[in-house]
């Protein structure tokens, strides 16, 4: 990166904390791994096993834990940033050096958007081509909006909000401040909601599913992260809420009314039907399945391709799937799986057998 | 809401069927649970469990089956809508009040839409922000297609049909009356199919994977519902088939040469492989797996996050799911499952050691 | 198809190989089933049950493998075009007559599009209605960006890419040649890394999770096809490789730093984590979830909704699904898949049972 980016490292605890060992008035201009970064560069240790590349490498100073930095054998002639995270760090530092590189984008409407003339767009917001924002809606300052993102009518996006190119907010939703959407997300499509309204069995079955409005909205706290493509319903009556820095993966499916705690993690490919209600801090694997209307605990952890189908309300790690195995052995164990209660009588036949022997003399 | 659109009892009626036990007169102006409606609003009840309620509700009037009205202690001095459904009779009044409450919106062409001049469309349809219609298609009367639609050559759209935000229906598709579909739902991309052509086996092996053309289409029938990013593949030579009143829910993947029979429902992230015929009346749970070119009889009902590899030709439940529990429980009976043949084996040796012993003088 | 698209054999095969047995100046202008072409149509036999169907067809001509064709009873007076594929043969004579039958397409630029004055976009290219190009872009030789695809700034597209609607593509990646992409799919979204900067436990746990930059971006070679609403995420610090003729079925995650080797085929609403490495000419069955960082050899095959936790080092097929049964018969049996290690535990108390009968006298 060009040296009209780089940083001392003085710059760098004054903004994110931590302490200096060694040239506080040291210049890095990019990360790299402690095995390929130069004098310009920062690295880190987050993990014991690199503990020895400390010693070798060629950065211009290490992010380091105060407990890690006592394990290394030579300090002297290193510079290190000594905080309790390093890794979390890292990730601050790195956003840090994207900002810097990237050029400041020019605020303002594009020619081929469509702003209808009764939203309201802040003068700071960056509105890309081809977006539509519909009446009533309320664009916060700096808020980016990507190729043919599409808005409804009254939705409300906070502060600094960033859709990416196609994302659909339907009416009425609201996101709070920060909140990043990938391309392709939909906020606020109707829930999955019918009355059958039937009559007869079988062949004689007559009637249709009867659509049941869903007049909630989608309503998401602040610094909230959605991946591409995933959906997120809008409530039948009331709203279906995403709480504050809650992280949400690719291709998940939330069901209309839900609830999702603060803190959550929702991995890739994750479903999760209506009025569930998932506590804070909790991590969700890829692929889970949740049903409809039960409840998880604060710190639940689901791993990944399992299923919910009842409430889990103690904290703890929670687990339904098979991991794969040869399948010729595989189809000999499903078989029996299927026969478990046979081979369970042939157990209770013999205990029964073993009792009568026993009682021999 | 306002008072313009309040309705008398009567007129609901009229509409909708039923019979009215109190004062035809009476005008309601929304829909509220029995526990917080007031005098202007109309209440259901759907569940025994809510009985008590209706004794004490400030309802303007309640939607109630014949059989309910009659366990009410005090009915008289109360408002009464009588109906066999009252869970579908709500849902088709409060779309009434929906569309009272929603400003008409102006029939014509958005100035940022693309109509190619060989495509035909209603004077009544209602043509987004940045829609784009190509050449030979049809657009029936009061349809509405959101931002950024995308409508291919020669797609025909029946009367009322909805398309949310950045729909795509490919090229040749057929949407019947009234269908729904929701934001960024793809109709009708080309199906999964490829011919081998490789010769050589392992490191060696040169070819390739040559494209089947996909010539089909999709067609889909009046009345269906689809999902946000939900995906229908068209057929390979015959075309995929959706028929009426068929319910899919969000990020449903549909193979090409399906056949999903009339009325079936199909919960969220399920996958149907193609050439796959399900029935009419089914119910598919969310993230059920089905392969490809299996037949599902009329009535069958497959629960959540189930596989289907065969064809189940007799109506009912299947299921080959388990429920999540403690991982390190889950974990000590996953180990047992894949050495099932080992236990088998085990209790055969015990039998044969029973049999002998018993053989014991 | 009309006549001034009929090809004749001899055409046929100087373009794709294979000899003629009959006439080669025979005149074709389609594809049909064996069963239902006329003279003027090309039929295929891939499947030795239809070789019946071959004395019978009234097909101008017949794609045969050279053993098949020795089975013919009655090759007389029929035409042939004798080929060891006569599947992929049909496959590509097939998008022959697509080709033909469809209306060639004006390259430019279409008056709604934007493309940045910094982007680079080959003459022949054909780019469509509310199409986006930003800056840096290269868009090659007769690539076809539909309505409403996004492509964001430095990305390149090599020649004969074709993009369906609304697709999008973030900065930075590469496309090879002629990778085709359905609708809505999104290449290059952030992948799903957070650190977790938190203290404390329980209620009293501060802090957050800090977005961890992702830097690398997605690179696809020739050849490769991915499905409608397919997510493949851009890397953290290197790049997410797609090798060429991976073909991607639709709804697939595929996480940031995996790589996909060449010729592997992966089935809709399959999920891949994050860092994961999948061999050549592997088959990842639909619904299949793959953990991250783990190894697949080539030649692996996964079979539908099989969970993959750990590597799989060796060719050969792998499975952990079960095939629904019977709900009240499925449940019987999940419920004594709980509690195996009671059943194993009765088995062992049998066998220190029958041990000790056998010791007795």
């Amino acid at each position: 990166m060009a040296s009209n980016s780089a940083i001392t490292l003085s710059e760098l605890t004054q903004r994110f904390g931590g302490d200096i060992a060694g040239d506080a008035g040291h210049r890095v201009n990019g990360l790299a791994p402690l095995d390929k970064a130069g004098p310009e560069q920062l690295a880190f240790l987050a993990n014991q096993k690199y503990l020895s590349q400390v010693e070798s490498t060629r950065a211009g100073a290490v992010l380091i834990s105060p407990a890690d930095l006592e394990k290394v054998a030579s300090p002297e002639g290193r510079n290190f940033i000594v905080t309790p995270n390093p890794y979390a760090y890292f990730a601050r530092v790195a956003q840090v050096f994207i900002d810097l590189a990237t050029p400041p984008v020019e605020p303002g409407v594009h020619s081929t958007a469509f702003v209808h003339p009764a939203a309201k767009v802040a003068a700071s917001a960056v509105i890309g081509p081809h977006v539509s924002v519909e009446a009533g809606a309320v664009i916060g300052e700096r808020v980016k909006l990507d190729a043919g993102v599409s808005i409804g009518q009254g939705v409300r996006l906070a502060d600094d909000v960033h859709l990416y190119p196609h994302v659909t907010v339907y009416h009425g939703c609201k996101l709070g401040a920060r909140v990043i959407v990938h391309a392709g997300a939909v906020i606020g499509a109707d829930g999955f909601g019918f009355a059958p309204d039937f009559v007869g069995d079988g062949e004689a079955r007559t009637g249709s599913w009867v659509k049941i409005p869903q007049v909630g909205a989608v309503v998401i706290a602040n610094d909230v992260e959605i991946g591409a493509n995933t959906t997120i319903d809008r409530g039948a009556m009331a709203d279906t809420i995403i709480e504050e820095c809650v992280k949400i993966d690719n291709l998940v499916q939330i069901g209309h009314n839900c609830r999702i705690g603060a803190y959550t993690v929702i991995a890739g490919c994750a479903g999760i039907a209506g009025s569930t209600n998932i506590g804070r801090h909790c991590m969700i694997g890829g692929a889970v399945g949740i049903a409809g209307h039960v409840t998880l605990a604060d710190y639940v952890i689901v791993t990944a391709q399992s299923g919910v189908s009842k409430s889990l309300l103690k904290p703890g790690m929670y687990t339904s799937a098979f991991p794969a195995v040869n399948h010729a052995d595989w189809n000999k164990s499903a078989a029996i799986v299927r026969n478990l209660d046979k081979l369970r009588e042939r157990i209770k036949t013999l205990e029964t057998a073993a009792e009568k022997l026993q009682d021999k003399p």
